[in-house]
């Protein structure tokens, strides 16, 4: 079955298509990440199947993107109910080889059995001379910023379940881009001292970086970025804008850290962010404005 | 939680841990292979978490050595249903844990999240100065044997579901051994043509070689080593010899094509073998003893 979804994909030149393994030619630093949808939990009303394809790829992607790794294969596993349509199962091989498209790589092997539905995404991707970013090196004194707006994923979900039309939103929602070229672009600026995707949510990032680095942040609400649809969002139904901007999970912007002096290095590599707060001495992340200070929550909507 | 699930396994020494992605020294040839077992369908009546866990590494590492990889590292995604326990899963990453600790190598990641109870491996190994083993090499004329004897497996789980108490059997079924050593040697030998391993049953497994390879096969009936248990099973409950030695899955030794004038490469590199057929030029795998010639159906019990 592997070997007939492998041809709905586009050929990668590996050795190996539709064998025990895949064979890739890798020199030097190898970075490599595991993680699996579910139909029930993350296969929206409004996505097809192509769609759950392409974010199965795209969270693995962006894992890789966090590292500051340039992708070079990804492998598959799906474990479907056996009343599957064939048809489903190869827009889902689509969606998945779309994506690996859309990160200039391709799908290199896989596997299919019976199951509940679940696709299981493996993505390998080469360090080059690159130093992998990871959550552990934020200092006090560092800045933070954002990769994009925050909260479209958000707005695209209000505006699915409540009939608003915000087709950009609901776009980005079902089809989210992995900031693989950004990724590289930071960890090649050397300026860039923790990276983090935020699959779970600005707080839950904030957190692990905190816990991981062993240092607090302070985020200024006024520099969030609110993403397409966000406030219409918050006028046409009342949502609050924090729920969208730092609760809420399904974003793939990347959050990082950076030394101050450093951010020409940024500038010249051409990394697009926005500052969003700074690293401190404390040991949680909080959120101010003029009027007070509060501690993220933990949680993801 | 997967940070908590990784202070159960021993530490790897790789960059990353509780990062979204590992980092893994490589040079030359990867391989790497991504197979997933599902509670429902792969955990039997007797099998632990921790038994679970060992067999979802099993399968991957099997894999690997089926090409003559050494491991270098396993991946897990986790996707349980929300009432699991936490001891649970601890079994389940201790399974895995001492499943790659008995391959040579080490949990490097993964991740965890709510589903309906499934564990996705992901190993990767390193080919060293090896070539690849695949399924596309034999020829007319090679040698076809097994490492091991065949059945085990499925003589355990007859034993199992009729309380024959074979425990040496259900043992087998229950913790299967991933032959990556004799995988390694064999690719080492230089003699070996073609290798896939027998989790699928050895017709099966037949099939595939012959597919990819554009071969035949003819087996000797009175040439299947018989594993331990299996004719125990045959006599007591009537069990046909076929069903447990060419239908039955979950086998987890390896069947390899060779060049026969190659044969004291195989014994200087100390693969245990037996031989069980030759690779011919039609475009099947048969099956004979004195009475008759037939071929091996497909699919598996």
């Amino acid at each position: 079955m592997i070997r007939r979804l492998l041809s709905v994909v586009r050929p990668s030149g590996t050795d190996g298509p539709g064998d025990d393994a895949a064979i890739v030619d890798t020199d030097g630093k190898l970075a490599i990440c595991s993680d699996g949808l579910t139909f029930e939990r993350h296969k929206t009303p409004t996505m097809t199947y192509e769609q759950f394809g392409w974010m199965a790829a795209a969270v693995n992607f962006s894992d890789l993107a966090s590292m500051g790794a340039r992708p070079t294969g990804i492998l598959v596993s799906l474990m479907l109910p056996p009343d599957t349509e064939e048809e489903d199962i190869c827009d889902i091989m689509c969606g998945v080889d779309r994506c690996a498209e859309y990160c200039d790589t391709y799908v290199i092997g896989g596997d299919t059995k019976e199951g509940s539905g679940s696709v299981v995404g493996t993505a390998i991707g080469n360090m080059e001379d690159r130093k992998p970013m990871t959550r552990y090196g934020a200092n006090p004194g560092d800045l933070i910023a954002v990769t994009g707006n925050l909260g479209t994923a958000a707005a695209g979900w209000h505006s699915m379940t409540n009939g608003l039309e915000l087709d950009d939103s609901e776009y980005t929602l079902n089809v989210p881009l992995p900031r693989v070229d950004e990724g590289i672009a930071m960890a090649y600026s050397g300026a860039v001292t923790s990276c983090i995707d935020l699959s779970d949510g600005l707080a839950e990032a904030a957190w692990s970086v905190c816990n991981a680095s062993r240092v607090g942040m302070e985020f200024r609400r006024e520099f969030l970025p609110p993403g397409t649809g966000v406030e219409e969002v918050h006028e046409l139904l009342g949502i609050p804008m924090d729920d969208m901007l730092l609760y809420w999970g399904g974003e793939y912007e990347l959050m990082f850290t950076f030394k101050k002096d450093m951010i020409k290095q940024l500038y010249d590599n051409e990394v697009p962010f926005t500052i969003v707060g700074m690293v401190n001495n404390e040991d949680r992340p909080v959120i101010s404005d003029m009027d007070k200070t509060e501690v993220l929550r933990h949680g993801i909507h």
